[in-house]
């Protein structure tokens, strides 16, 4: 996958409290980087994460598939580039690539389902979300 | 403190992602056992938390406080002994030891509030709450 | 896939510490309990983590792909039934079905290679470790 | 306190990981920052703590007292006001007023002792990080 097709890119750097005694980022952290990705990205591009609850939606997470290609050590800066993709329905994908200085350390993808914040039922992405992301994946690449 | 003063013990193995770079457990990890123990000990004393919370009161944490004696490794199997004690109105406060094989690992407290689960506001420590918890504190020590 | 094709089980209670602002356990925590999963099976079979440490070697985790069938709660009691499988050269992986009172939660993978403690390089799992895992996973199924 | 008292303040943002089933930050997620904030400390006076490891040092955390005064909420922006104080030997200690919007949400201090990175044996603070730590305090409060 080209970088360049991703929409967005975040920045974190990786947390004393995020090693484990491999001296190495635990695998577990990714997963809460990923989320501070997608939270990030809503926030650019369609009014937030809060915004979506107050119209009474919950965004669950419903699988996760990452590949660790190499480790991520204390401190490093690690650029995470996120996209949107596949919306239908209820249903909606984010693909990432993981990079520091450019090199790929992971990659993978996350689903989610939009559910109605009261009954957790599924229900479909609303119209306006659709819009925000459709309009957001059809930008020139950054 | 002598350790049969303590009304209750919990134990808690050191899981590897609780681990940092410098090979021993890190010291947020503490937190969440203390948390894990006051469970148990509400569990075996008082119906246990989601009674609690049932019956529309929330427990706040208001204040830690945590000396570090000697570094806790993976897999070490910790015994956390607790007490509650100091209720008044709508506070009140648990004392830890955590010991591995009778060697103190760390001891403190943590300081709480009860809360209206609804408003969020200070409330009372219910009286069949304060009734168990005064049970399980007169028994003789375990 | 079923459930007696598992040679494994381990059980965890789920945090509050675990849980997060959708009222459920945060998908992230599930990784930790595969790998808590892991560690017991290790134990069990062969001669736990800490002996494959001090012969020199250390597991990194390089994929991880899991389905989140439901949600899981604070306090939840969950069953991770767990096979090691596809042991190859310096490779191997784990497969888990997470229940709840015989309700899948999530299932899923890990992927794993065997890497020299020292240099961090991939190396074979060695000999004993495919024997102790191969004698576990030929067992009649518990 | 007042803050003019604090050299340096560091900025970070309520993961949606951090928060649990109160629907507010976790309280052990206050260490993870002020961990962070130590770190940017570090970062910004000292040459970094990989340089302090680099210098055969590890710092432990042997203690650490918190008050929280209200909950954080997801997404909130939170100003971490940090000091260094009380360098003594091989111990030291640093001191916290977290705000959101000028309001304190906590405050309070940990202590640390420097070791020897390969011994762990406690070891005085070396000479050019004490000259580092004292120049970052005798500057005008920021």
């Amino acid at each position: 996958v080209e970088g360049s097709d991703f929409s967005f890119a975040h920045e974190i750097r990786v947390r004393f409290a995020e090693t484990d005694a491999q001296g190495i980022a635990h695998h577990a952290a990714f997963l809460v980087w990923l989320e501070e990705a997608r939270i990030a990205y809503l926030d650019r591009f369609t009014g937030g994460y809060e915004h979506i609850r107050e119209e009474g939606y919950e965004a669950l997470t419903t699988g996760v598939h990452l590949e660790y290609q190499c480790a991520a050590a204390f401190h490093d800066l690690l650029r995470i580039r996120t996209r949107c993709c596949g919306l239908r329905g209820a249903r909606f994908r984010y693909e990432y690539r993981v990079e520091r200085d450019g090199e790929v350390v992971a990659d993978g993808y996350t689903t989610h389902a939009t559910v109605d914040r009261a009954t957790h039922r599924p229900t479909r992405v609303p119209a306006w979300l659709v819009d925000a992301i459709s309009a957001a994946e059809e930008r020139p690449a950054s």
